[in-house]
């Protein structure tokens, strides 16, 4: 494998552990915990996992246990970090115990079922530190769901004398674990499970949780680009430029981005749905900026639009759901030739209210509505290009709006895979290795339905707190396809939020103002407030929380 | 305006000057010169710019002259690096004489006919050390090509005391620069002109221009994304990235991205043109890699893209010029309602050869080409997304291959504006600084139609040799728009080169194998052989050269 300069340099670095786990360590247990609703429901749920105590680690006598066999799985979408959690789980084994191995599972979940792995050693790992992507063992999105297979999973374990399993993923992945891990104990096979908080959306964080990790270098990779295209707008004069941005269930990486970056306009679809904005009126506004801006001679600006915004419209949700019936029921749509006689078949079926929406809709997006459909013939709303349909609303307002003196020409980006596995900045890379350090003190303190987690993180890393927190305390119900289940809370953007909070006291100005920040590339070897700085995000939640209330743990 | 941790860092970086202008410098004049081809044509046209000597700077005794107001201009497109072309102007200017000036002119060209300008002084440009895009004045693509206009220009810098113009711009703005030169010196006006070498596009260069600034730091940032995503591409084994990167009339980004990135494709337009490949034959060749790599169960990749493909396509070319033609004497297709009755007029009037091509492009296509048409009924080639248009066929080739047994997934991507405004790496900061520099030398000097240039740019700037060329030198006749015309030769991807010719020694293992390199976003801290690098294209091009000659100016 040839490596680049960054590459090579890079292999060198060294992650920054909190300072309580540079020598041995001893657990301090908390109080029981509870889940943060739907107490009881869970609690019958997880009756083996459920009100165990929180954990945390602090400088101590050293116990060493049994010989650790784990097992490691990366679920889900990448995110920069993976490998660096995977080295801080080699090292920490490797520290407790020479004889202790690491085992790697290949292609997520998949890899446990059909026992599927390798075995991690020094070279490998090696190979892998600091660096983004999850090809050392690679990623899948299959669930273990069934019980089946948490047989078979169990059954690989018991064969390769595996007794611990780390399983890195979002918070469907760490319900998963925790229903494994409940499984595990229920069945009395001694097989430990501990989660790993991973997503760039950012969206699995709660009390215990600061941040998911992966989200500060993508959304470092995305205001890096951001940035540079306000440059050439802000040069070129000519331009204004739609940038979709991934998140689909939140809108923390557009906030993020925001806050970075300070764009003439980003959108927050959680507030959209919150004041039920429908997406004429959401057009309206950027149109009224945008001749805000070209009154003072500016044509040019920049909009960030989170990938879900179309689903947390409910004119749009709505229409959507009316059109995934009408295509099903209606096979004589697909044999009509002309778009007119098409969209004329479906706004006839369409209630009066979603009739509206559509027949304002363009011609390009309402295709798009119609025409991709997934196997189970649903809309794919992850294949709308929302960017595109924004623009061409836009135009088509401003066109028609005869007090419009501007120009208006834009282009559109989106950026999505250019940061899912982007290597991690210092502080992913910092925040992966004590988690997967933290990991494997877990399994060594016997533990199982826990997620690791680093607390302080807005702080510098020595004052970093290590611990575990019972996934069961994270859980509610809610449905999902149909189905009441215990998960993870996911956490949108809290409009109450400092973050949030922030955005909306400048946003006005930025609209109007060319107020453009250039946040340039990641950088690893300079100074520490370039290189070591976290998201805008965490030290702004940070910063009201300790207005509130000092942390503790 | 509120700067980045990495902006406020960065503005305290001091270029490298090649080590022969950090004291006072005397002039060294060569041979006198003559260009490239078309030397009777081009003696005529340039009658007071031509034959000039090539003339360099070394050591020597310092030589006050007048005081100089030198007025500075960016043309055309955006490229990392025009700041410090003009931080480099400044320092070089006040270093000369205290009492030196140095305007811009505003938005380009247009500022010198509108005489609007503002005065560059030290807080100013301070500002806008080491940092991207063109904002600090501004630019514009106005070209100045009448006689009218000429003397608009003499008449604003008499009225302002400017005595000397300084022109940042790809070819066409420096073919520009010697015309205006030119009638300066038959009007005996006394207002010299120098051009800086700069398109991120890397297609302004020869014997004595070794690289246009701005190249550096796009591919630098465009190697990035492309290495992300191969990460990503190597990680989630189930895309593949069908990537377009900016380059219209030349294939340079392309080809340096792929020596950077070792991707599994990239097309080279100039080897399309040569080998007068077709569309279908492109796609089959795509074809036939993804059914290798699906084969050995890859069903993943990378495709590099040069944005001019299509034109460098004959049979494509023939088809637009056809359907300019067609379109524009048939209104009565705007008239049809269904793309089969409009498909079937277009065919029907289409020749043979041009009617075959187009039967065989995807719907999506065709229309882009029948469609989208600029003010003057052209096909807006630079709109036609050539990306998906591969997607699509290579989809549609693959679904008639029964041989084919794997998955064909691909996401299309477009990097242009991502990279036209990034910050300037080392290389770009050093380049730009020491090509302004340079210019306020020649000016000092008073020379007129001569480009800066520095040379030995392949090795550490201590041996740089800086100096000027002048611009007739690199001329010859070419028929643009209907007329012939003295332009600067536009530098297409050479295929006897050494750059094309290691590429096309490895594509095949690229492409059969994953053999990806991750070159890490832009550092500016850390390890030379990181921060320092310049372009793979121009080592390999100095390394070939090294064998026959050895570098002279």
């Amino acid at each position: 494998m040839i490596k680049s300069p960054l590459q090579k340099a890079r292999s060198q670095y060294i992650p920054k552990l909190p300072q309580s786990l540079e020598e041995s360590v001893s657990l301090i247990t908390g109080e029981a915990s509870e889940s943060v609703a739907d107490q009881k429901a869970i609690k019958d749920m997880f009756p083996h996992t459920y009100g165990l105590p929180l954990v945390t680690f602090a400088p101590g006598e050293f116990s060493e246990n049994q010989i650790l066999n784990v097992g490691v799985v990366l679920s889900g979408g990448q995110a920069p970090g993976g490998h660096n959690v995977i080295s801080g789980l080699f090292d920490a084994l490797k520290k407790l115990n020479k004889k202790n191995q690491l085992y790697g599972f290949i292609g997520g979940p998949d890899g446990l079922l059909n026992n599927s792995f390798i075995e991690l050693d020094e070279d490998i790992v090696d190979e892998y530190r600091n660096t983004g992507g999850f090809d050392i063992i690679g990623s899948g999105r299959t669930k273990i769901e069934d019980e089946a297979s948490y047989d078979l999973v169990i059954g690989n374990c018991l064969k390769n004398d595996i007794n611990a399993l780390v399983i890195v993923g979002g918070d469907d992945s760490n319900t998963n674990a925790c229903v494994l891990a409940e499984y595990f104990k229920e069945k009395n096979v001694g097989i430990q499970v501990i989660g790993c908080p991973k997503t760039i959306d950012g969206d699995l964080k709660n009390d215990f949780i600061e941040t998911s990790f992966g989200f500060d270098t993508a959304c470092k990779v995305y205001s890096e680009l951001i940035g540079n295209i306000q440059r050439d707008a802000n040069s070129a004069k000519k331009y204004w430029h739609f940038i979709k941005l991934m998140g689909r269930s939140a809108s923390h990486i557009s906030l993020e981005c925001a806050l970075k970056t300070q764009p003439n306009i980003a959108i927050i679809s959680e507030e959209i749905e919150k004041y039920k904005l429908t997406l004429n009126k959401i057009v309206g506004q950027i149109a009224e900026i945008v001749k805000k801006r070209a009154n003072k001679g500016e044509n040019f600006g920049t909009v960030l639009i989170p990938e879900g915004l179309v689903e947390f419209m409910p004119s749009i949700k709505k229409l959507i759901a009316e059109l995934n019936d009408i295509l099903a029921s209606k096979p004589e749509y697909y044999l009509l030739k002309t778009n007119q006689e098409k969209r004329a078949l479906i706004t006839e079926a369409l209630s009066e209210e979603s009739a509206k929406v559509y027949s304002s809709l363009p011609d390009s997006f309402a295709k798009q509505l119609t025409f991709d459909r997934d196997p189970h013939g649903n809309v794919q709303v992850s294949k709308i290009e929302t960017e595109k349909l924004l623009i061409d609303m836009v135009t088509d307002r401003l066109a028609k709006d005869q007090s419009f003196q501007g120009k208006f020409n834009a282009q559109n980006h989106f950026f999505g895979y250019e940061g899912r596995c982007a290597a991690p900045s210092n502080f992913d890379a910092d925040y992966c290795y004590s988690l997967g350090y933290t990991a494997a003190l877990l399994i060594n303190a016997g533990k199982t339905g826990y997620m690791a987690f680093i607390k302080n993180t807005a702080q510098s890393s020595e004052n970093w707190i290590a611990g575990g927190v019972p996934i069961t305390m994270m859980m509610n119900l809610e449905r999902r396809n149909g189905y009441v289940k215990p998960v993870i809370q996911k956490a949108l953007v809290d409009l109450k939020g400092n973050p949030f909070l922030v955005f909306r006291s400048k946003r006005k100005e930025w609209a109007s103002n060319t107020s453009y920040i250039y946040p340039g590339p990641i950088q690893y070897f300079g100074p520490g407030e370039v290189c070591d700085a976290p998201s805008e995000t965490l030290l702004l939640e940070k910063e009201s929380l300790l207005q509130e209330e000092p942390v503790t743990v």
